[in-house]
């Protein structure tokens, strides 16, 4: 057979072992603090029928999922017709009846949907999976990537939306990662564009505001002409938008521009509701109303918001907000819920610059046990399932190579502990333990061994 | 929009918290056995080129991989002569250039290629992911599964083996499930083709073999016949798949069988090696040579694993082997190496029937405090943060709803403790902590609760 091509698709990615040690730190730090907030795992497959998912992300959204491709004769029942017109988008949709996930959150949708009448209410699930998305890749945008999604579902309570801000706080706070939570809502931005004369244009106007931080100020003012506003709204709006202050003032002065719209007064008493909370329970990260928070996802109806870091302009780190229909597709009405969406990527990356790993996290092993050939065998075995009996990560050089090659090895691989068991160790039952660090090396009894390096494994560690 | 069909795809599943929580008990503990041995993790995305799957896993293989429509035009640059041709797998793998991991050793394969000379040798990772066959789904196998990988490769010594049978015997003995491991080697059955005149035949018969269980020593006999064996060869092969006794029983009538034969003698002194080492290991599982062993995978060349439980007759949950030549077909050529694969769907069911996970091992949380309305709303909030300090899981019930309902809510949620702040507690600093277990109630006071509740939890679990 002739040779493959070697390398892994546009825009997908392998882990290697360093890799993916920093990422298990994060996924492990984040899945603790959810699990400390009683959220429940979840897990969901892979593919969905596509009906299920398009629709659901907008036209964009429908034109990035993946399709796969029906097994066997794909095209049995489909007319030569419709194999030979120009519409692909209905051949597609002929040959493929499933996708791979978009996102977590209409899996999630779905699978409430579905499982309603036995699920706990509230239902809070934690769901931490791979989505993929035929985006064009990028920078820091790639076509596989991983969510780490909380939401929890069947409560209207504010103290949701606090809890989440909890979380946040928590989970930054173990990673050393400083940041910032903005927040805004749906209904003060659903009030200002009937203010402004142009209920039907929220949408739009949404997508505007989102890009102020890229576009400017002025950039927004144009796309928001473009869209339809007068002049007059426009600058209204811009005005609104830069509210400045702290939050009190921020809720005074917005309060006044909405006092007779119904809808804006429950936006900004959500909002104040919601920083209220947040003062009882002490939370010690900022958290800012951002008028100019927009979040683009349209199931959104209530709080959004939009953690980032302090540290490193690299967008959010976090994101999210309460929908009040989300299952209404599915056909389960009237289920409010609120979640956010932690972005692995973009975690590890700040995490990368600000040096913010652990050090010695990517090591494969606490110790070597070196490979002296058949003398020392039987004990060597013995030696290193003792060695992990003690939860020492130990490994065995599978060859009788030269020393040098082995020390070489645990070099290579960071291993800070090396056992030599040669000769004149057998006979006095002993082993040498070289540290690779300081490049020390004493002899050990091999019955204290395992307890002698444990309790230097520890003292590292602390 | 039209309501949506609610369901998951055939042969898919969701994992609901309860079993996620099973799930994850297997998942970390295969995940901790494997660091102690000093395997570093890996992960491989979900898409592969369709270049890098296909002709790895048979042509039956081929036909269950699942394929990726590409993205835009597909029929971009397809004649109209491929488009409406009979042949719907060239058409397939002109609109398909991606598809989904079959396994997760040939991306690994093709991974070990690309950075070979970046990697400590030997290498040894773990990759726990999951993989897609587009099969039949039924009982017991699904379209979308877990699989939990081990492999070394750069090294050709037998240690490797007798570290993975270590491996075996820990994960099951962590778990609680009691199995047996049952070994081949590929040379002996090689060996043995060899033997009967039909080297050439060596893949037709190890498929014959691998059906002894399922369909009998006949079955077998009929399989071999038909594949082309005399009669007398077949009684020949079934005289020696029958050869029982001790390990060193068989070993030595083998050694007899195939005296003349360099790759049977090679074989053979490979089957004793292991079982001299996994004697000086100390290993404590039926390790057992059984000549009608064949496993499926033909990229096999050496020793081949098969385990089983003994206590539910479920086929194997876990398998592996040698190849000496996995790489070869990506560029990278004489690279040995060795691995074994841990059927997490199979050792759930066996572990389910044998109701051996631990108790609780589903309680969403440790502890709910009850919302009482605004007046305590302060002091849940920051007891909540406090407890959760303690590193218990704790959920504060998001609305003021009746007593009852929470009450209920604990009780459907198995959460043993719950903690009420009325007025009277408030007036006191205190607590009522309730054991939803034996319906205890005691009064604690709030500075002491997280202590005391932690203490409370720890006696449960030990």
């Amino acid at each position: 057979m002739a040779l493959q091509r070697v390398s892994v698709p546009k825009g997908m990615r392998d882990f290697s072992p360093s890799e993916m040690a920093k990422r298990d730190f994060i996924f492990s730090t984040i899945r603790s603090v959810f699990s400390l907030y009683g959220y429940q795992p979840l897990e969901t497959p892979a593919m969905e029928h596509l009906s299920t998912l398009l629709g659901k992300y907008g036209d964009e959204g429908d034109k990035l999922l993946f399709r796969v491709l029906n097994s066997g004769d794909f095209l049995k029942g489909v007319s030569p017709e419709e194999v030979n017109s120009e519409n692909r988008d209905a051949l597609a949709r002929a040959i493929c009846d499933r996708g791979l996930r978009y996102d977590l959150t209409v899996p999630f949708a779905r699978y409430v949907s579905q499982r309603w009448n036995e699920l706990p209410r509230p239902f809070k699930r934690f769901q931490i999976q791979p989505v993929w998305r035929a985006d064009r890749p990028q920078k820091g945008r790639y076509r596989e990537f991983y969510q780490c999604d909380i939401d929890v579902v069947g409560s209207d309570s504010m103290l949701c939306e606090m809890e989440l801000v909890q979380v946040v706080e928590e989970v930054f706070r173990r990673l050393g990662v400083r940041v910032e939570l903005r927040f805004n809502n749906r209904k003060i931005l659903a009030a200002l564009a009937e203010l402004l004369g142009h209920p039907e244009l929220l949408v739009p106007m949404t997508v505007a505001i989102d890009k102020l931080e890229k576009v400017g100020i002025d950039g927004v003012r144009e796309e928001l002409r473009g869209a339809g506003f007068s002049a007059e709204s426009v600058e209204r709006l811009a005005g609104i938008v830069a509210i400045g202050g702290e939050n009190e003032e921020r809720i005074a002065q917005l309060r006044q521009h909405l006092t007779h719209n119904e809808l804006g007064q429950k936006g900004v008493a959500e909002a104040e509701q919601l920083l209220s909370y947040v003062r009882e329970a002490g939370v010690g990260i900022p958290v800012i109303l951002d008028l100019s928070l927009a979040r683009g996802l349209n199931y959104y109806t209530g709080t959004i918001f939009e953690v980032k870091s302090l540290d490193v302009p690299i967008g959010s780190v976090c994101g999210g907000g309460r929908y009040d229909d989300l299952t209404g597709i599915f056909g389960l009405k009237g289920v409010s819920g609120v979640g956010i969406s932690f972005g692995a990527d973009r975690i590890y990356d700040v995490m990368q610059e600000l040096e913010l790993f652990p050090a010695n996290i990517e090591t494969s092993a606490d110790v070597l046990v070196l490979n002296m050939g058949e003398s020392a065998q039987s004990i060597a075995f013995r030696l290193a399932t003792h060695l992990r009996n003690f939860g020492i990560r130990t490994l065995l050089y599978p060859d009788a190579a030269k020393m040098k090659r082995q020390m070489d090895y645990a070099n290579k691989q960071q291993i800070p502990w090396v056992l030599i068991l040669g000769e004149s160790e057998l006979q006095s039952s002993s082993v040498s333990v070289r540290n690779m660090t300081t490049g020390e090396q004493t002899q050990q009894p091999i019955s204290n061994c395992a307890q002698w390096l444990k309790d230097e494994i520890g003292k590292k560690t602390i």
